[in-house]
């Protein structure tokens, strides 16, 4: 049995595609701090997340259970009251859960008055704030329209940026995400058509690096050696908006971009709801290749600058000593289309969007047999939470957590019956997708299910499901899912995923210890049965109960 | 619209079989009280719970929720924190909730704890007694063994027994279920051969006319019409110990015992989990004549001293004025064997356990139209939940409640799109049953769904599945679930689970309505998606981002 794991940072980026790093083969953008922890660590090729939104796949990765479990099905539903997060694991091992960025949490007010929970006690405010104890809450999107603000918090960046001297009430909108134009004039960085500019903010003020400073301050706190932690530390980029400072900014150009993985093909008679995601404003943007050739080198400038700040966090760690005890874990709540399929943002299935990278650098000796490696496993974003109460030192509640630890994998230990297949989910409920479907909220949704070889999506409402076969067509251009000629590998993911959905996912009130202990206790607590006469038990279990004529009863 | 109702009185008894009422057709138990609540309303003939044992099936009662989903899969397993009871959603409309009996609710401990919820609170109180205000909480099981009583808590039924007089200190095991014999000793009600003779308690101080006089008592109570109410009177009987006090216990005999459905085709290659259940002691017992001839009399005698306190109960409403303005509905958690089938007890599917009485009179006018009707339909025990929330005036929760309200049925209207089939679960893990077939928790799992024809029972674990034709078969005989011939018909009925299995349960913590409101919100909240110029939304979205050059962006 390994020691366990002192401290664990789990660094979390949003919306960065498992195949824009340099470890995992991009040609043209180098991450060579984010390389040097795979080099260190074990790199996982087939991690999938529970859904590719935000929310819903932070909520997966926080609590270690399916949405189809844990309920906050799209971004900004309610994680409801009740749900345990790696957070009441991990403190239940003697170890502290602290969040630095974002987590896309949306608190269950109603759950929380009905239940008398005041939310600014402190364990109002854990089930608020998804388990976390808050160092800095900041998800990364200060944006404001008509109606008001999207994220009506006080935002700590915007705070930062004010203090440091940038004008105006929103710094974020004002200057992180808006970019200089020639003439010194600014303008917004949603508008893709200039965000070859230099953000309007100095790098060093810029979200990630500001993060990072949290980070670093926060792990260098006095008193922060005397109580193991984790920290989640939860970047925002590189999601949009794609503004980056300079000079990042200017890194990269058009002919770094990769070519769109998309075919002609893809638009002749589409399932319905790929047809109808194909219809949005960012898809619909992100097929133009103008819109490709701005977006994606800042995108992968952001990449770029997130690495650098890998840099500077991992020589922290190093001369605070922390690599010796810190298990390093980095990953991504989903990807980004940036194109490909003729789609924009994630909230579908293909790899580009619903598989993610993994680092997990484990300081202990075991995972000295893994170093450097990388693991084909199927792994899903909740086998995180697994992964950190057995590294913490605690056995996992499977009748809870619905992930598996990765211990094992990382030191070299081929587990028993691992997973043959992932499961991935999209609410998409709320959108004018549903709306253009005739889709009622809960027909509106969608299963992935990914055996390694065969990646189904199943569709409620009565449509037909998407099959891909990625071993000939690795790029998954060519849906299968109406072929005739492949019912039998359809039926086949159908059921893999109806044994998923019959899983046991509720009975997270009582362990199978609590269960194997209750076993067989009743008949001598006095339930008896089936009696006749009495003979048909020991006679000790008929001690309590009135048993004249004893000689009649044939009993003691 | 009709009115809302102004109170409800849910009565429940227990292992109540839905054949053995006069109503239902027995041919000999006449049961005069409930037949003319029948007659008085609406008799539902295809009335499933969600599970054949108490536990289970009345956490679905009582939440309007499938086992799968509020996961007390089996007796004393705790219904998790978080999960919502009809107490809550009628308080909601202002209506209280009280208990009078039985709920076989077990509290989450941990999860209050973990919470920081004092059970003692009013809140945590409800939390722990499955929503209600408790008037008498009285499982009806104080037996005791060498290692202690079954239930720990202090009984109700104890105390009063004491009072009146009776001596030792457990009256329930030495008087109300022990029997007399024939020289004026005494012997335990748990054996059967001596169940014809008297129990040991005066008729008055048994335990179903003492919830009766706790009901009136309550019903009667000053400034009870002050508010709106619900009361759970939830009968221990005719449950086992089947004890009954004189006159009842000599008003059936041998002669009153109808054939046990059975026959010897059954035992040829049973299904491996009904054949280890044929195996319990229960179910032998039950297969000997001798037994039934001492049981099923006396369990007639314990339903026809309900009948007669039944009687009791509705004169008393009568008397009250409260006929007038009380739903009153009768039914059972699950039935009871009797020796069909070769079992006892109950904990599978075949009707005489799964399927229950169920009569609901609505004291409304629009009820007229359905007065003295008996109804077909399949309904649930989770629509009594919707029932009640409907019938004290608030729209059902549907993201939360899983049940249907039975209203429109009650009043003669034609619901659209009604259930297609049932469903009912079995969770055996802790039983003898699991560990004699090898099975691991969470594969001593069964689902059953019925379609008003087939009737399929799916095993976990890799067992094969049992099927039932009632129309061909309507006694269950015959299991066609690994014949060859039927594979279309399994396949339909899979098809019913797994549309069940997919279901949208935990996304409780916002509702459709709110779902809608939230329907575009953010476009107009400043999150500008895919925009290259700006010229893709209207100008008013972009009040809040940066914008010059304006002649640029050729926005105003």
């Amino acid at each position: 049995m390994p020691s366990a794991i002192r401290n664990i940072l789990f660094i979390m980026f949003d919306q960065l595609r498992w195949d824009y790093l340099g470890c995992a083969g991009h040609p043209y953008l180098k991450t060579p701090n984010l390389d040097k922890l795979a080099s260190k660590g074990l790199r996982f090729t087939n991690a999938y997340v529970q859904s590719p939104i935000c929310g819903s796949s932070r909520m997966s990765f926080y609590t270690g259970r399916y949405v189809h479990s844990h309920g906050a099905q799209r971004n900004n539903f309610p994680l409801k009251v009740g749900e345990l997060t790696l957070g009441d694991h991990l403190r239940d091992a003697g170890m502290d859960a602290f969040l630095i960025g974002k987590t896309h949490m949306e608190a269950d007010a109603q759950g929380l008055a009905r239940l008398g929970i005041a939310p600014d006690s402190v364990i109002g405010a854990r089930v608020a704030e998804c388990g976390f104890d808050v160092v800095v809450r900041d998800d990364g999107l200060w944006t404001e329209g008509p109606d008001g603000a999207y994220d009506t918090r006080t935002s700590p960046y915007n705070e930062y940026l004010a203090a440091k001297g940038y004008g105006g009430a929103n710094g974020w909108s004002d200057h992180a995400n808006a970019v200089e134009l020639e003439d010194g004039e600014v303008t917004s960085g949603w508008f893709m058509k200039y965000i070859d500019r230099p953000a309007n903010v100095a790098e060093e003020d810029s979200e990630t690096p500001w993060l990072t400073s949290r980070a670093i301050d926060f792990l260098s706190e006095a008193g922060r050696e005397d109580r193991p932690w984790l920290c989640h530390l939860s970047y925002i980029k590189p999601h949009w908006p794609y503004v980056v400072p300079a000079p990042y900014n200017s890194m990269f150009g058009p002919e770094h971009v990769v070519p769109a993985v998309r075919a002609e093909a893809e638009k002749q008679d589409p399932h319905p709801v790929y047809q109808a995601y194909m219809q949005t404003l960012v898809a619909r943007s992100f097929s133009r290749q103008e819109v490709r050739e701005k977006a994606i080198p800042s995108y992968m400038a952001l990449i770029k600058q997130a690495d650098d700040q890998m840099g500077r966090l991992f020589e922290y760690l190093e001369q605070a000593g922390r690599m010796d005890d810190t298990m390093i874990v980095v990953t991504s709540d989903h990807g980004d289309y940036l194109g490909d399929h003729w789609l924009g943002e994630k909230n579908f299935f293909h790899d580009c969007s619903v598989k993610v990278p993994l680092i997990i650098y484990d300081p202990r000796p075991e995972a000295d047999a893994t170093r450097g490696q990388t693991c084909d496993k199927l792994v899903e974003a909740i086998d995180l939470t697994a992964t950190f109460i057995e590294a913490a030192g605690r056995k996992v509640p499977d009748h809870i957590v619905e992930g598996r630890s990765l211990c094992d994998l990382l030191h070299g230990q081929q587990p028993e019956a691992w997973r043959e297949a992932v499961i991935s989910e999209m609410d998409y409920s709320t959108t004018p997708m549903a709306e253009s479907l005739g889709m009622a909220h809960r027909d509106a949704r969608l299963f992935m299910v990914f055996d390694g070889r065969w990646k189904l999506v199943h569709a409620e409402g009565g449509l037909p499901p998407l099959l891909f076969d990625l071993q000939s067509d690795p790029q998954e251009l060519d849906d299968l899912g109406r072929d005739t000629a492949f019912a039998v590998e359809r039926e086949r993911m159908y059921g893999h995923l109806h044994a998923w959905t019959r899983r046991l996912s509720q009975r997270i009130a009582i362990s199978d210890d609590e269960l194997d202990a209750m076993k067989g206790k009743y008949a001598r607590r006095g339930i008896l049965l089936g009696l006749y006469d009495g003979s048909e038990v020991p006679p000790e279990n008929l001690s309590a109960v009135p048993l004249r004529p004893k000689e009649e009863l044939g009993v003691s």
